[in-house]
């Protein structure tokens, strides 16, 4: 439901939902294939140290825990209600809710606006606001943060830690990357499923993610907007980057996104959401890996302030693929001589006589641990670099671990200078080996080359944004002028 | 070096290539930091089951092995001569070889017209070509089969065994490629590093793999060609499908490809090689992903036929993306009731009433494998439907493995309909199983939506090129006559 913009108190309250000192389950189940059996167990697995209170009409204990037949007979305070009862019955719920003062409702069940019945969401969310108890959902998969070991909902995994918050309207989608996360060393600080959101909306998140500390990049899966102004607001005050996904965009999306979370994405046209989005300040990808990618680059480095990106390799081919797309995503890479011939002369040292200072550079495919050392210590401490790429190929004489240990050494040592490193390997076990404890030590590392190419332009195209935020708070508050 | 069409004294002898029955490694050495040390390492770790001779000047064994002073030494015939020489010593072994009546010559040195010694190189090719003795190389990184056991060069992995042919210019990429090939079960028949190609060229290749019976499909990166129209005739005579990525076509990348392969693209533009590849039959990707992936579907899958492609997904947010890609690609999906209303309601028996039969075809995050199954089941069986994908997603009630099993026992029931089957899981380490097992099977399978929806179109792009075969070749044979 709309909001013309975020609401504070909404703001504060979220805190209780991503890190509660006590949860309620209503609708927890003894039955372990229902949701509110599966909610306690995933608060277990996860580690939560809050209190966790079955609310069961019959069972006098739940999963081993006290169980309440209703929230009020509960003696102690409740943060959080995470509600898991079958459509009809939540409205009940959050009454008890209210009535207990709990500080924040989630709602997983469904039956409400994607299968048309969006008078019982409205008439809830209307409840909910006039009471200001926030509510996020129905319809939603789970929240939780890895920094609380919190996993509250039906979302098999916890997260590895990291930079960034995911706000994604899917379930499915959530899942996924929350999975990828523990996969693929994809380090997350919060996440939240947020369904068919009646109450707490995007901008909420968005603002609550841009004070929570750990959270570095803000990535929003999107499959309608109910507030786009709102949206722009909080876009725009926000001092992290986002990155956002918009599905729907297709013909056949449109109706799929609906019968999805009651999406209404009729009327407003993809170019739209172009602009609104160019308008909000946030970097718009159309793939799923390119939002995570970037998201994940965002999170970790600082915006790359200039053109002038260098890049090292051992493997031609790998660099020639990184030249393409550079220049394909309009960010063609620079000659070296153009950039630094002082950087040209010095880095001839750390190549052989056959290598090729062009740029990318190419230390060939003998190149040592301390050759890759070497290259990346100089182009660090040459002023006219901007952003660093680096590239491992594993031929028969690289030591892929030994390059990886070096490069985090390296990295650790410059990386107040303020300038994007981004490292890419293909190859075998070694190099996936290579990537997560890259990953693990703040550096941005992909399997692919168009992947790092995708990273470190995502990062000039977010201090294009910086630099023009200015002028996109100047356009949004005439706007708003205009339009009172 | 140019090559008017592709020679058929070459072809025949590239069955020597990747299978010979005994290697000489000319350069052999005792010192496990060379080329022809590592050579014959990787010959033995493969499990490599032919005769390899080494020769070494000096040296009375190499790696165990006994050592002859020159290849006219060798008791026996050998098939194939590794040259691991010096660039100056390469034209007397080659010598050599012909005097020794070797079947075929790779050349693994460096040193001719990647660092502008081009007039020793077009030497030896001329030398070569004179005498009919076939060059891989010079400046190659490895050639082999997995079918052979047969690792020839400075690769450090012997791929997967599986349907795609992969032929590299570079070596930096075939390297990674074969890396991935072990790390996410990339089913590869036959790779070739092409280096330089002073004699043996794409099209040789293309044709050889053509007759290679375990390959399904083709691949092909190229950082220039010398023989366009050889190139463009193998590939119109070709059965099989062919996907080549073509780097070095950014201003700075037309440099970068003659430092690495002394690639001459100056004087031919991107367009040119555009229209070259669509005249001859061959699908272009732009990114490295997208060039094994869709060489992956085109190995495992028959061509998509029609545009009638159902997709089945336990998630909605994974159906929105589909949606979308396949739109942003040109190929929308089509809704279910215009493709088979039939379909449209046996399927409602495996998805709970709150499911989606739009398509995506939502069987809703409850989905067992069960509705899994008889879902696939029916969409196989229906005579309206083209081409198949399913996405799982792994929510707390999902059991991605036995889904897998169902799937791929009911793929082995109908694979000989004809159908495209394309699989989607991403999510945590039970996704990453599933994707493995379902590639051990002949089923592609991917981590991430767009990757699947790219590999489905490259099916029906392929179908389309195979419709269009004929007036292709009439085209290319007017064009023959009009140059004569």
């Amino acid at each position: 439901m709309e909001v013309k913009e975020a609401r504070q108190y909404v703001i504060d309250r979220l805190e209780y939902a991503f890190k509660p000192r006590s949860v309620a389950v209503i609708g927890a189940s003894r039955n372990e294939t229902k949701v509110g059996f599966k909610v306690i167990q995933g608060l277990r697995r996860s580690g939560y140290e809050g209190i966790i209170y079955p609310v069961n009409l019959k069972a006098e204990t739940v999963a081993g825990l006290e169980a309440f037949k209703n929230i009020n007979d509960i003696p102690d305070e409740v943060d959080l209600a995470f509600v898991a009862l079958p459509a009809v019955a939540v409205f009940d719920a959050l009454k008890d809710c209210v009535k207990k003062g709990v500080k924040i409702a989630v709602v997983s069940s469904s039956g409400f606006g994607e299968v048309g019945n969006k008078d019982l969401q409205t008439e809830i969310a209307m409840y909910c606001r006039e009471n200001e108890l926030p509510l996020i959902g129905p319809n939603l998969v789970g929240i939780g943060t890895p920094y609380h070991d919190f996993n509250c909902g039906f979302v098999p995994y916890l997260p590895n830690k990291g930079p960034v918050a995911l706000i994604s309207q899917s379930g499915s989608n959530l899942l996924a990357a929350l999975g990828s996360s523990q996969l693929e060393h994809f380090g997350i600080s919060m996440f939240v499923g947020l369904g068919n959101k009646a109450d707490v909306d995007f901008c909420e998140m968005i603002k609550y993610a841009d004070q929570e500390p750990h959270t570095k990049s803000i990535a929003v899966y999107i499959e309608a907007l109910d507030s786009p102004e709102a949206f722009k607001k909080a876009c725009l005050e926000c001092e992290k980057p986002i990155t956002v996904i918009k599905v729907g965009a297709s013909k056949i999306g449109v109706k799929a996104a609906f019968a999805h979370t009651a999406s209404e994405n009729r009327g407003h046209s993809n170019e739209e959401y172009d602009k609104l989005f160019e308008e909000s300040g946030v970097m718009r990808e159309n793939t799923w890996m390119e939002f995570l990618d970037t998201s994940l680059a965002l999170g970790n480095c600082p915006p790359l302030r200039g053109d002038n990106v260098v890049m090292i390799t051992n493997g031609g081919g790998a660099g020639l693929l990184a030249c393409d797309h550079f220049e394909r995503l309009g960010y063609p890479l620079k000659e070296l001589k153009d950039i630094s011939p002082e950087l040209r002369t010095n880095i001839r040292k750390y190549m052989p006589p056959f290598g090729s200072p062009l740029n990318p550079i190419d230390i060939s495919g003998t190149a040592t641990s301390d050759m890759y050392g070497g290259a990346l210590r100089t182009a660090y401490r040459d002023e006219n670099v901007d952003g660093i790429m680096i590239s491992v190929c594993p031929t028969a004489v690289t030591d892929v671990e030994a390059i990886t240990d070096t490069v985090i050494a390296i990295h650790k040592q410059y990386k107040n200078l303020g300038k994007p490193f981004i490292m890419e390997c293909q190859g075998g076990h070694e190099c996936r080996e290579a990537i997560m404890k890259l990953r693990d030590h703040g550096i941005p590392a992909y399997s692919t080359m168009e992947q790092a190419v995708n990273a470190m332009v995502a990062l000039r195209r977010y201090s294009r944004i910086m630099y023009h935020k200015e002028e996109l708070l100047d356009q949004a508050a005439k706007e708003a002028e205009n339009n009172k």
